[in-house]
C-alpha cells in the first residue's frame, strides 16, 4: 500500500530500523554485563551513540529500554538430541547452566518477572521461557503425562534455577546428573518405566 | 560502655530507631503491593510520612531501602510436620505457594537476585532462603544424600518457583502432589524406599 514515490520515509524508516538496532544492541550489552539497574536512558544512549533526547523520543519507558534489550537475546542454545535420554537431559540442563553464565539469565529472568505487569513484557517472557523450555519438555513427555509432565519439567528447570536465583550459585555437574537420575528413578511404572509394585508407599 | 548522662544520645537512637521501623514498614508494603520499581525514596518518603531529606540523609542508596523492606518480611510461615513425608512435603509446597501471593515472593525473590552484587544484599537472600528451604531440606534428608539431596531440594523448589518467576502462574494443587510423588519414587533404593532392581535402565 506504499506509493512507490514516498523514498523520504523509506530512508526515514531505514534509519530508525538502524538506531533500534544499535540501542537494541547497546542495551542487550548492558543488561548482560552490567546488570538490568545500569540500563538506563543516559547508560544506553551513551553506549550506543546516541542523544538521551533520541532515546527518550522512541523509547521513553525504561521498560521499553529492557524489551529492547530482550530483542537482543535470540534464541537459547540447544544440544542435538542422541537419543539417550540421561545424556541429552543432562546436556540440556548444562546448556542452560552455560546460558546463565553466558548471557547472565539470572539477571535476564528476575527483570522479566519484574516488569510482568507489563503486557509486551509478560509475553516476552513468555516466549522465551516456552522456547528455552522446549526440548526438555519433549524429552520428558515421552516418559511422564498430565500434571507429572508440569511437574517434572519446573523440577529439571529449578535444578538449574534454584541455585542460580536463590543463592547466586551454579550446580555442578554432579549435582545436574543427581536431578536427572531422581527424576527418571520416578518415572511411573505404567508407562513401562518403573517396575517397582509398592510405588505407593513412599507416601506413607 | 555508655556512660549513664547521654540521655541526649539515647533519645537520638531511638528516634532513629523509630524512623527505621517506620520506613522499613512502609517499604516491605510498597515491595510487596506495587513491586520493587515503586519503591523510590520519594515514594517510601511519602508513605512513610517523612521527608526525602531523612531518606536521603540515613539511606542514601536504593538498595538500602530494599534491605530495609526485606527487614519488614521475617519469618517464613511453615506447616508443623505429622510424621507423613508425602502429606508434610505437599503442605509446604502449598506454603511456599501461599508466600508468592501474600508477600509478593516473586518481586521479593527477582530484586533479591537483582541486586545480589552488593554485599550485604547477597547476605540477607542467602539467609532468607536458607531459612525458607530449611524444612523441606530436613525432610527430604531423610530421603536423599550428596548431591542427590541438594538436587532434590532445588527440584521441590522449582515445582513452585518456575511457574511463578518464568510463567507468572501458581502450580495447582494437582502439579504440586504430582512434584511430591514423582520425587518419592525416585529415592533411592539402597535407603530402603524403593525396592526396583533396575533403576539404571532408565537411564539407557
Amino acid at each position: 500500500m506504499t506509493p512507490p514515490d514516498r523514498s523520504e520515509d523509506a530512508t526515514e524508516d531505514a534509519r530508525v530500523g538502524r538506531t533500534r538496532a544499535d540501542v537494541s544492541r547497546a542495551a542487550f550489552q548492558i543488561l548482560t554485563t552490567e546488570g538490568a539497574d545500569a540500563l538506563t536512558h543516559a547508560h544506553v544512549a551513551e553506549v550506543a551513540g546516541y542523544s538521551k533526547t533520541t532515546l527518550y523520543t522512541h523509547w521513553p519507558a525504561r521498560v521499553e529500554l529492557l524489551i529492547l534489550a530482550l530483542d537482543g537475546l535470540g534464541d537459547m542454545p540447544h544440544r542435538e538430541p542422541t537419543g539417550d535420554l540421561r545424556a541429552d537431559l543432562i546436556g540440556e540442563l548444562q546448556m542452560f547452566r552455560q546460558a546463565v553464565t553466558e548471557f547472565r539469565l539470572d539477571q535476564i529472568l528476575s527483570v522479566m518477572a519484574q516488569w510482568a505487569s507489563v503486557d509486551e513484557m509478560a509475553q516476552i517472557r513468555d516466549r522465551i521461557n516456552t522456547d528455552a523450555q522446549r526440548p526438555i519438555r519433549g524429552m520428558l513427555s515421552t516418559a511422564f503425562a498430565g500434571p507429572e509432565l508440569e511437574a517434572a519439567v519446573s523440577m529439571l528447570a529449578g535444578s538449574v534455577a534454584c541455585p542460580t536465583l536463590m543463592f547466586g550459585s551454579l550446580p555442578d555437574d554432579d549435582v545436574l546428573a543427581a536431578a536427572v537420575d531422581v527424576l527418571l528413578r520416578g518415572v511411573p511404572s505404567k508407562r513401562g518405566r518403573s517396575t517397582r509394585p509398592d510405588s505407593k508407599t513412599a507416601e506413607t
